[in-house]
């Protein structure tokens, strides 16, 4: 497949960077300031090296990034809330052409899931998005292997910064602040954590996954979720989850049509309590019990394999 | 689709129970000494009643059972070891007639791997085998989502009963005959556990998981595997493990062309310390980490699940 990728983040970058390895070509790659285009195939090398040297990937405008040859869109520029902009006008076009998009950036499914649908209908592309939820975890294939009404809730740890954080401030007894200056130290948090450690990022996958077990019976949105984050839990109340044989996580849920993010005390040894950056996801099934799966729900390589899944499935 | 059911233990029963649920009609259910064959869909709840009540789910001869209209065989009957028969002959007629074959039945995929892909290169059917490996557990299918390619081993626990048998062992400080005992009351292991207890039932699912890694490139059977069971394990190897703050579990492993099974030592509160009849498998994969998948990996109704799932990739 021609993939044109938009984005040249962690995600983006690293798509490009393996997309010869699965077989494809990348026929486009932009950043917010500019892009390379070549219906042949770029040079992905020379593009991510110029990145890493000048901060661009080449000297195209970015807005053309769609006006040449490809097959499928792969959305990977950051999450933005509310009209999910620009990533979902990119999918719009995409859409327009009869293309297909693999989205890693989780703003048009999470806060535009009714309108991304529509476009769909209308379309012979289709839209693919394993990547918005947990990275490299098989959590949105496993659902639809079940059938999405044969899952009657999902929970788990979603956020890989707010876990080290959590994790952290457990096993040595260290106050928030100081965890948070060192995984910032670490490049595990941004400068600004907000999205991260107040739960948006955890609720935004929960509100995906909503959209895809009601199936489109109801559409939700991060207007819908109830979320706390963990930015003023103190270290006192991980002391004493430990000593009742718990620990905290912030963990979220999609249960009987309420999506809810928050720190939520759980078994100190149970399969929840993942550690460092690691994800969990745990599906109920309605005949198969309770489903566990649990990786790395973050980084480039990792969310760029799950894209390139989706990218596989499209080609089948 | 039009399901045969070969097989009306667990399993059989559960998929034709399941099957209307999903879509499916039942047009064919069999046992080893009766059959009951309609290709306008048999009258299941009737064939499971007979079946609890008289042994036998009708009164056809099962040798007909492939005889009527039917779009996909489900071969549920016993695992055999070496030629895999009758299995793999029901899945011959299956694949000669140009029908997809589901397999819950580990051995044409476990001794026979060569030949089955050969008669399935002839055949417009297809075979899946989801359910043979780990239940209700996503493990083939992440596999083909990942690329056999890029997961580099595989380890996990693979068998509920033995599994069931250590975990009690270590909670309790209890001895093998003691807990196997307990097990045979509960239903958790057979009056004859030897396929269970001395690692048998595991080695198939990673000879299979070992079939599937290698992409065809070198066919494996269970004469590949070195194999211990746990039935000489002492109380005492757990007691020392449990003071070392570890545990003892049957861990089946694929990794540099070898397959073994063993009871081998594991962190005790570690991601492979699943308890009771529970399943783990862990992926090494080439890009994105290590990645977890834990659940149900026997009983009816959980590997009726994967079986049916196996149904809809094909109906696609």
């Amino acid at each position: 497949m021609r993939l044109a990728v938009l984005g040249a983040g962690a995600v983006g970058s690293a798509v490009a960077d393996l997309a010869g390895e699965y077989g494809h070509t990348v026929t486009a790659l932009a950043d917010s300031a500019s892009a390379v285009v070549d219906s042949e195939g770029i040079d992905v090398d020379a593009a991510l090296d110029r990145k890493a040297e000048d901060g661009v990937v080449g000297d195209g405008d970015p807005e053309t990034a769609l006006d040449g040859a490809y097959d499928t869109l792969v959305e990977a520029t950051p999450t933005t809330l509310g009209d999910a902009q620009p990533g979902f006008e990119h999918l719009q076009t995409a859409l327009g052409g009869d293309r297909h998009v693999v989205l890693a950036n989780k703003g048009p499914v999470a806060e535009r899931y009714a309108d991304l649908r529509a476009l769909e209908r209308d379309s012979d592309g289709r839209v693919l998005f394993e990547a918005t939820v947990g990275g490299a975890m098989p959590v949105l294939s496993t659902v639809a292997d079940f059938g999405s009404g044969r899952i009657t809730a999902a929970r788990g740890v979603l956020n890989g910064t707010a876990n080290f954080i959590l994790s952290r401030m457990a096993a040595e007894g260290l106050g928030y602040e100081h965890v948070l200056a060192e995984a910032q130290d670490l490049g595990v948090a941004e400068a600004d954590p907000s999205f991260d450690v107040d739960g948006t990022d955890a609720a935004l996958k929960c509100v995906i996954l909503a959209n895809v077990l009601s199936d489109s019976d109801r559409e939700y949105t991060l207007a819908d979720a109830a979320v706390d984050g963990i930015r003023s839990l103190p270290g006192s109340a991980l002391k004493m989850a430990n000593e009742d044989g718990r620990t905290i996580r912030l963990i979220g849920e999609v249960s009987a049509g309420e999506v809810r993010v928050g720190p939520r005390l759980i078994p100190a040894y149970g399969a929840l309590a993942v550690t460092g950056t690691r994800n969990i996801v745990q599906l109920e099934t309605e005949h198969a019990g309770r489903l566990n799966v649990s990786g790395r729900g973050a980084g480039g390589p990792a969310t760029a394999t799950a894209v390139l899944a989706d990218v596989d499935r499209l080609s089948e």
